[in-house]
């Protein structure tokens, strides 16, 4: 099935157009289940990236059939070397596995022939010397770095529309986006020219949802903008991250939404999964999660 | 000792200003070397990743006197995962050993909170439970995407000037990078404006050599914007990839230098890995990448 598609399925059947972030760091952390990695593998990045993978395999069972997607922040993991890297592909795969989408955020951008490695590390299909092929994870999405232009973008792409699907960055939700991407060139602003490009990249690649496999990151603190992206890309989809703790709401969140009510997939990270921090039991972490989530999927159906 | 007086030193010691691009892929390993991985551990990425490790642990032992630096491509890496990870680390750990600069080419680009990890990632200090951190290798410089910007980029900056050095893409050597680069905005193209702020970055971060901590890419491919470039960052290195396979040459790589002859680093990979391809004693490929390095050296000397 055509990703956008399938993701579209996924929010029908979820009622849920949430995704939550797994952006782990060892200060968010259970302390019981810091202390069992502790002990097991010493003061290493191996019980780091043992504490993130069981972290995240509770937080995945418990939201499953709450959410649309899940998003690792690939940051998170990579700090932790070849084990954080061990952590991110068993999450994306227990993931999978659970039948939730995956946008892997890696945020990559290199000249042509590069991209298509980076395309592999997500995706799969790097050759071995036997033939068999290399597949480390089974991401359905990632999200991609269009600063050089159309070579890296279409090396990301999917060789068949909707195998895989592409998010790239236009309005980031970070406050110093602007430096470069509000600036005016002859053809609207950098973000607007970025966006002309995904819409023109994106056409003939669009599923049954009406949706294409080459969408964009349009940030939930920029809502005027979302809205004028929006009538530049009718087709893609819009992640749209910072939601929660970056300051973003249901309201502006949904600023870039269809008039069908498609096309934005919204982003939380720690308002999610660090909930825990604030409850009474806090022992609960994946309960605690469920329920924020929950909270987050009212406030995004009251918004609509 | 300043990163970028670093480099200076190992550019007079070895009397070069070339940087070895590490960017190997399962068709570029010698034979020989390719069957022993794959007697060894199968049709598996674990084959690939043992075959890249001491694929370049032979290249960067024939190379160490005769290049200021190298630079592996981390997307060639990670398309094996934590088994390509571990290889990344073991090659900038074996160059660093030798006393090679090491330019981890990453390009990575995330809101500020996310860009720390991926500094520690290449750099060292991600946390771990029991506080003694970790560093999964020792890299030098690595290259950085400002379409973020100062976010991004102040996190991926070392705390102290010369600790660490990132090169932010401003010109890359790709044929699509004018799409978005070239664009004109009231303040020059987009490179010139993210020169513009390269500079200012880097301001009051120089070392003794007059060069800072925060250089820029620029592409061998585009000489006349290189130029340009040079009057808005004085004090930048440039990092520049093109040269060989990609077309550009000794005078196009040249076309940034300053007037005191320093602040350029070209990177040259597929001529110098692959050189033993072409030649008629395929068997010694680390001879036959020096050679090439050789050869680039000469051209390089004679055009400044």
């Amino acid at each position: 099935m055509h990703v956008a598609d399938r993701l579209q399925e996924r929010m029908d059947v979820t009622g849920s157009i949430a995704c939550v972030g797994l952006d782990p760091r060892p200060d968010m952390i259970p302390p019981a289940l810091a202390e069992r990695a502790l002990d097991r593998h010493g003061d290493t990045a191996e019980a780091v990236a043992a504490a993130f993978t069981e972290f995240n395999r509770g937080i995945l069972d418990a939201v499953a059939g709450t959410c649309a997607a899940v998003k690792p922040q690939v940051a998170c993991y990579e700090a932790y070397g070849p084990a954080g890297w061990a952590a991110l592909a068993d999450t994306v795969r227990h993931a999978h596995g659970l039948g939730i989408e995956v946008v892997v955020d890696g945020k990559r951008g290199d000249i042509g022939s590069t991209a298509a490695h980076y395309r592999q590390g997500f995706f799969g299909g790097a050759p071995t010397f036997g033939g068999a092929g290399h597949r480390t994870m089974p991401a359905d999405w990632t999200t991609v770095n269009g600063y050089l232009g159309s070579d890296n973008v279409l090396e990301m792409t999917a060789a068949e529309p909707g195998e895989h699907g592409i998010l790239v960055l236009v309005k980031t939700s970070n406050p110093s986006s602007g430096e470069l991407q509000d600036l005016s060139t002859g053809d609207g602003t950098v973000a607007e020219v970025m966006a002309t490009l995904v819409h023109r990249w994106g056409t003939g690649r669009a599923g049954r949802s009406g949706i294409t496999d080459i969408g964009a990151v349009v940030g939930a603190t920029y809502p005027s903008e979302a809205k004028a992206l929006r009538t530049l890309m009718p087709d893609a989809l819009f992640l749209v991250p910072g939601y929660g703790t970056q300051g973003g709401d249901a309201v502006s969140s949904l600023a870039g939404v269809r008039d069908d009510g498609r096309g934005v997939l919204v982003s939380a990270s720690r308002s999610i999964t660090s909930a825990w921090q604030a409850v009474e039991a806090p022992g609960d972490f994946a309960g605690a999660a469920r329920a924020a989530l929950e909270e987050m999927n009212t406030a995004l159906t009251a918004a609509r």
